[in-house]
């Protein structure tokens, strides 16, 4: 009988596991938050991820739990742990990519380089914080944050005193240098229960307020120092946290050539879309792999260059069909791939990849294909 | 909302179109022979695709209706066009496609190169065309063959006459000349409705039993004039029969250079499994595009060379996961694909795709890997 992977959460990283799951023969099912999300099709039930009884429910009929997000409570975790129930990432695993702030604490144990951080509790704590470091910094809800919401540039001890406000007892807010980068970068591997681990060439990540907007893979012009040192901090993250299944480190290269870890994920990344198309193994089935214990796949690109290009919902004209058979039309070569969620302005409703002996050429076509929906 | 496509027949090919129309964004609906069919998680029905009523049932939801194979017969095909469905491809595309015997006499009127062939209605007939013949033949029964099955060597007229026994008024068995071929090739193209032709490069199939073994992919060897003309009989048979979806034309390679058109098959077909990993747009993806009347993908190669070897149930030991964990951990490199089919000795189970620079690397590692199944 086929191994069956239960997804939580059905969203369009769940959506990405379906086909890779069908190729090597895993029998994925996904417990979606509602009905009409994105991995609908894989969707065996439907409930809330916080609710341990809706998740015993769901994982009775499963061999092992992977997630779509990094939301579902801890006590929820650990008592599937409890019940003997194969959790992956695990509930040990998974705290550092739920809590910015344990997961400086543990990064800084384990000698990760990253930008200067402390927790702060009120505005006298983060203006100290703010003054030793030319009075600038990043201040960051340690839970809950994604695609930029919970993270604020700030100048003055004040500036985050509403989110000071909902702080409870024994809470408190991260803090961070204001790094000088000059590109963002993004490490991912995968680890089996095991300990295998493989990693991914060394990507550059390009944000547009706060969201990933593009990806080209591997990194152009990255030595060969750099990329090491970012497999290197992949790796030993991965080992230290005990991750199984993909992580995604998001880096920042500084103008002294250092890299330091921005945050983590846990899970497939919108960074590792390009390996759907560019890499012998995509990061949706070497999750699969990674998570069911089985051997891990070849991480090498399919070609000299990828490049993964977002679609987000906008202001176009007509439906997204028309669009869609649009680009396809205008860009023969562009690997389109829809998230079968409704188009609102800002919001991620697929990619196209493009992999290529050129760079410019496939940051063209994948340039070229995703403006059909702006 | 999301185009609707219904397939017909649950089979490995149905369910190969499930990571296509997931990524492009379609809606696939399956009719599945029986539960726990190769296309089960997009299995929307099952029932019998010879019982009108519950075809009609199931295409009441569909925008456009495809196969996972071609014996839908030729009244259901009508009665659908008849009540408005689009169907693709067609009914009088599919009946060159589903009679071999009226496949030859078309073929023949357009002018494609193919093996001398005769109707037969008895031992007599059969007798002097193997007189005219050097004293050889095949036999076939124009309908129902595949994978060797309804095909028969005969060196004497009454070799066939268990066959010829079942036939009804009117009806004949097609003898073709026994072609001296060097090699077996396969030429792909797939048409939109519209008219829209693209072709994919002619690959080489390699049978043992009568069963697809091994496809190679471009042709090794294969002179430009040839790859041409095999191109060039793709478009030719597309546009004259009005295919609509994937075609595939299964040719010899005759030992002075001429290529003979061998079978038809109207859908994906075995010898574009490489396509997957190794074209920009698979066949499975490009079918959809084609019978939903979208713009058709590029069918350029991603690699050098891919290679393609089918895995069949064998008497090796152990359940089919442990061995899918063994060759996958053997050969990282190797795309495993799996049909959720319970292996019997000789079924196609699965394939294995590798694609590279080197063309004995890659087969080796594809053999490599389907060795474990054996």
């Amino acid at each position: 009988m086929a191994l069956r992977v239960g997804v939580i959460g059905g969203g369009q990283l769940a959506r990405m596991m379906i086909a890779p799951a069908v190729e090597i023969g895993i029998d994925l099912r996904v417990l979606a938050e509602e009905e009409g999300m994105s991995a609908q099709l894989a969707a065996t039930a439907v409930g809330d991820y916080r609710d341990l009884d809706a998740v015993r429910a769901f994982v009775r009929d499963v061999d092992v739990v992977t997630f779509d997000h990094e939301h579902v409570p801890q006590d929820v975790l650990r008592a599937l742990v409890a019940d003997g129930v194969a959790v992956h990432p695990g509930p040990d695993a998974l705290q550092f990519a739920q809590d910015k702030l344990v997961m400086r604490a543990r990064l800084a144990e384990l000698g990760i380089p990253q930008p200067d951080w402390a927790a702060v509790r009120d505005a006298d704590e983060l203006r100290a914080f703010l003054d030793a470091h030319g009075g600038r910094g990043v201040v960051k809800t340690p839970r809950g944050g994604y695609d930029g919401k919970g993270v604020r540039v700030v100048r003055a001890g004040s500036e985050a005193d509403d989110w000071f406000a909902t702080l409870g007892d024994g809470e408190a807010l991260l803090v961070e240098e204001l790094v000088s980068f000059v590109r963002e970068l993004a490490q991912q591997v995968a680890r089996r229960p095991g300990g295998e681990v493989v990693a991914y060439p060394v990507v550059e990540t390009v944000q547009r307020d706060g969201v990933c907007a593009e990806v080209l893979a591997p990194a152009p012009g990255a030595p060969q120092r750099l990329a090491q040192m970012a497999e290197g901090i992949g790796r030993t993250i991965a080992e230290g946290l005990g991750v199984t299944g993909m992580l995604a480190v998001e880096l920042f290269e500084t103008d002294d050539e250092r890299i330091l870890v921005n945050e983590l994920a846990m899970r497939p990344h919108n960074s590792g879309h390009w390996t759907q198309d560019g890499a012998v193994t995509s990061q949706f089935e070497q999750h699969l792999r990674a998570v069911a214990d089985l051997p891990l796949g070849d991480t090498s690109p399919r070609a000299p260059w990828s490049v993964m290009v977002n679609i987000l919902g906008g202001p176009a004209e007509g439906t997204l069909e028309d669009r869609f058979s649009a680009a396809m039309s205008d860009q023969p070569a562009a690997k389109i791939h829809t998230y079968g969620k409704a188009p609102r302005p800002g919001r991620k409703v697929g990619h196209v990849n493009v992999a290529g002996d050129d760079l410019d050429d496939a940051v063209y076509i994948a340039r070229a294909a995703a403006a059909h929906f702006a």
